[in-house]
């Protein structure tokens, strides 16, 4: 073995860099060395755009390919591509149009706009200025002398309003089909469930998932990926029977949680809960027994794709903070440069979404659940005599006959009298319970239709990247020289395999791509580099997280052996190049380890 | 074996579906089992988007991973992932904000928005009316009195305008930064330009690879997954030095092609050409060897994901076809119930896109190229006496300066004579060559600036998934009655295996389930399907084009053995279940057969 290659035999921790300087040196790495940067930065750049390197792309693919094993693969769901763009009643219907807003704030002076729950929380102590009403956060930009962050102008009186953070377009020629960017994927799931229910025969529990991307038009993108306009989602729908599907809780039961419930969070001296989800479930410290199941089914996924688990939580939403649609919700967090950030959210979205495209379309958004055996139910009717009821009535004589249709299904007992009295537009009207024919007669169903609900874990794959990248940042020792490396598990690790010829003279260099092109050949993420020393492309490799090295030397043409090195241990192995696949495999998925090759 | 199982023992081939039949076959097919269909049809649809249900989805998935692994992993090319929404100033600079177009002609009776070159092409036999200026489209609906086809208003002397096909909106509040969602994913590698020559350490060639969503707000989508408003590419941008690069040529050299030239396609009689891809480079035939180059690479692709090569054919585009950035371009085309339509183009795209971005931003496309050994040459400067020029040109003696500067570059020996004449402004001023202090010196320069190549393949991934569907769609008679089945590539096929207890009695169906998560656990996509008997549950899977199925029956309960079954030849073999994974390996890769077994 040669001098150089020795350089590596020892590795001695060091430091972690201090929280304050991680963000700047993962930022500075994600650039230079390909993971992420600010996109079309030849034009100044548009916040919150990035565009992925090569590095960043490979790895993002990775954590993509990592979810999709579990939540499809393995959990056995569907997945679906539906398109980007919508048009504009799904979000009618979804109260996105209405109810998807944060709160701007224009400086009069220069012009900048502002989110103005941001200024309250970066002045004060309030923490979720998001949730409160917009009178409440003008009293306190007003209390609190808030000036532009920009130009210093006072921005007492000056009106906070809403600004819905859809991206919107036209489609087709002319202004008369907007449409939207979708702000979650998981629309273009529940707008085709009267499709997609017949992919699964009409059969409850099955899960959709889709991976794609969704955008908010941010009123100030920042911190990097975590706040940006444009961002990829793993998303799963989970459709049930809230009535009888039960999570299999039994697989997650043992997994250990870190909880931050609700009222820790509220108490002056609150706490973690660390439990299992099986002790969640029973002290009803997650209330969803299918939010519970899937906090214990990520928890493993997210140690699996590199994220530092003493540095993750799981957090209830606060009342306050609850989405429009969401029964109860927990993140995932992640702490990012001493902040905590969000990276999945756990939501029982109930039967929000299917129920409201159900009523703003004409498709069926339910499902048929057949009885074990069939039931026989006393159902009330009304035939109102329009012969009677029209003379009567006159005008409003439809609008009488449209609530004694509503009244005989909510409340037959109302019938039981001589009279019946409904109200249309705010004026009582008495109907003869005769004329209204009302009758009741026994009725055979065999099944009812039901709305079934919706269990959703949303990934934000960006911010998970993000996370995985900056846990992964490490640094030690190696031979009394610093180096940076990323210890990404080989799963998600952009390239798994550098090779290098020793030198590029006398033949190493061709050998060295033969067995290039054979790794390739073989499937594996490959980079070749002849250029500096050996050492100098160990680091190279390291800071991008490559997991093992191979280097064709002189013996390499003798005996076609070659050696692989680790990159966490820096150990090395001499490995006869026919069997580098097999061995490479042995040591991604932890089958071997260096030390016993 | 019983009964039931043994009802596949032989299939004969039928007839190909008439092509006028084909199209409608597949997209009932495409709906029915979840390939595709037409978006949010709940709320009416919106012509040009569809949703890839679990099957199309799942496929499209395969078909760019097969993309991925040639274009990205084989040939060692970067791939990288921007953002789908760009800022105007990169379309200005792309020459899409003023170039990419369709003719549009507004109906004065009903308002239906038509492309007047579609009018045009379906009531003459003219082929490429996309490509005539507008007043001649405007002349031939004169000619031909072509009607509005939806209310038959005539549409002679109606104005023929330019509509601009790029989805627009507005980044943050108000509409101060228009962006648009990208028309093409090549933007997305030329605007990052000056980022991506630094991980390929500034040496030439390298490729950058994307693969992404793409929109255009067609006029009149049509022809299912053909003329969609969004859609995915696969994209790889080869930048070159075009004065030494040469593609590995020897490597595709023997490929055979389905050229057909455009000088074939005007002729009366016009024909294919079918020959090697040295012989088109040899004999011209295609003008470009890197074109060449990735039509020899391309070929043995489509045939890999199913593409039926009996129904493939390379197009060489017509002068007046050619993008405005094209020096040469093929198309790839397929032929889909009776039509040829575009799956791919292969363009040299020279240096224009990098120079269009060099010119509007203030960022260097260039790429510095290394001279072999450093070369002396003559260069010619001035330096002009501005105390002379100033009084003599006035407010002129600015822009008469740096009309100097050009000319000295473009042309030293116009300094040649006593005095020399430069134009500003379309007057011509005299300036004493003694006044500009010409001076010529010699210089050492250890190469120069460079503005790479472009050559790119890009191929359109929807089309593609729409030929593979379509070519892969077969009958045939088995035992007598009629199959439908789709003989997808192993590696492309949605499922890779369907797993089926013979009855759900007896403990069948929890050893299926077993084999079933053994599989899922392998990394196999597996469908399940325990109802109806099995020749049916035969029929659901090969209509999907699932390759094996496994079958679980009482003997599996005896000798842990099953039935594995391939889709094509129905044939049948007994595996052992531990050996299922390596075995379905093996017939996945073509290692082995289900006849071998």
């Amino acid at each position: 073995m040669s001098e150089d290659m020795d350089a590596d035999a020892d590795a001695e921790a060091l430091e972690p860099v201090p929280a304050d300087e991680e963000l700047e040196t993962v930022a500075e790495l994600a650039k230079r060395r390909g993971f992420f940067f600010p996109a079309s930065r030849a034009y100044g750049g548009v916040a919150g755009f990035y565009t992925y390197g090569p590095e960043g792309a490979a790895l993002k693919r990775n954590v993509e390919d990592a979810w999709r094993d579990l939540f499809v693969t393995q959990e056995g769901h569907m997945e679906i591509s539906a398109p980007d763009v919508m048009p504009e009643p799904v979000f009618e219907a979804s109260g996105h149009l209405d109810g998807f807003d944060d709160m701007i704030i224009e400086c009069p002076e220069c012009g900048t706009n502002h989110r103005a729950d941001h200024l309250v929380e970066d002045a004060t102590r309030i923490e979720e200025a998001e949730s409160l009403p917009i009178p409440e956060v003008e009293a306190l930009i007003a209390e609190y002398d808030l000036d532009c962050t920009v130009c210093g102008e006072p921005l007492t009186d000056v009106p906070v309003e809403e600004f819905n953070l859809m991206f919107e377009t036209n489609i087709g020629p002319g202004s008369s089909k907007p449409g939207y960017l979708r702000p979650e994927t998981a629309q273009g799931i529940f707008v085709e469930f009267p499709q997609l229910k017949q992919y699964a025969r009409n059969q409850l529990p099955f899960g959709v998932a889709q991976v794609g991307t969704a955008w908010r038009n941010e009123i100030s993108p920042r911190r990097a990926l975590v706040r940006v306009r444009e961002f990829t989602q793993a998303e799963l729908e989970h459709f049930v029977d809230p009535d009888e599907d039960e999570p299999p809780l039994h697989r997650v039961a043992d997994v250990e949680l870190t909880l931050y419930p609700a009222d820790e969070q509220e108490a002056d001296d609150g706490e973690y809960v660390t439990c299992t989800v099986q002790e969640a479930v029973d002290e009803n410290i997650v209330a969803s027994d299918w939010v519970a199941y899937y906090l214990g089914l990520s928890q493993d996924w997210y140690e699996r794709v590199g994220v530092d688990m003493d540095r993750f939580r799981y957090r209830q939403h606060l009342s306050g903070e609850l989405a429009h649609y969401a029964a109860d919700c927990w993140d995932a967090e992640a702490e990012l440069g001493g902040d905590w950030v969000e990276i999945t959210g756990f939501a029982y979205r109930s039967d929000y979404d299917l129920s409201k495209h159900g009523a703003h379309s004409d498709e069926d958004f339910t499902l048929f659940k057949q009885y074990d055996e069939p039931k026989t139910v006393e159902r009330a009717t009304v035939d109102p005599d329009m012969s009677v009821l029209g003379p009567e009535f006159g005008g409003d004589a439809g609008a009488v006959q449209e609530a004694l249709n509503d009244l005989v299904a909510r409340d037959p007992d109302a019938f039981d009298g001589e009279s019946v009295a409904v109200e249309v537009d705010g004026e009582t009207y008495e109907v003869d319970v005769e004329d209204a024919n009302f009758a009741r007669e026994e009725v055979t169903e065999s099944g009812e239709h039901i709305t079934p609900h919706v269990v959703e874990p949303s990934f934000g794959i960006g911010r998970i990247v993000y996370t995985v990248l900056t846990h992964a940042y490490d640094r030690d020792l190696v031979d009394g020289e610093e180096r940076a490396f990323l210890d990404l598990p080989p799963e998600v690790a952009p390239t798994t395999v550098g090779v290098f010829p020793l030198m590029d003279k006398d033949g190493l260099g061709e050998r060295a791509r033969e067995v290039e092109a054979d790794l390739r050949q073989a499937g594996f993420a490959v980079a070749y580099d002849d250029s500096g020393n050996i050492g100098r492309r160990y680091r190279r490799q390291d800071e991008v997280g490559t997991p093992y090295c191979v280097t064709v030397d002189y013996e390499s043409l003798e005996d076609d052996t070659v050696t692989v090195r680790e990159r966490d241990s820096t150990e090395q192995a001499r490995v006869d190049i026919e069997e580098l696949p097999v061995t490479l495999t042995a040591l991604r998925t932890g089958s071997t380890d260096i030390s016993e090759l």
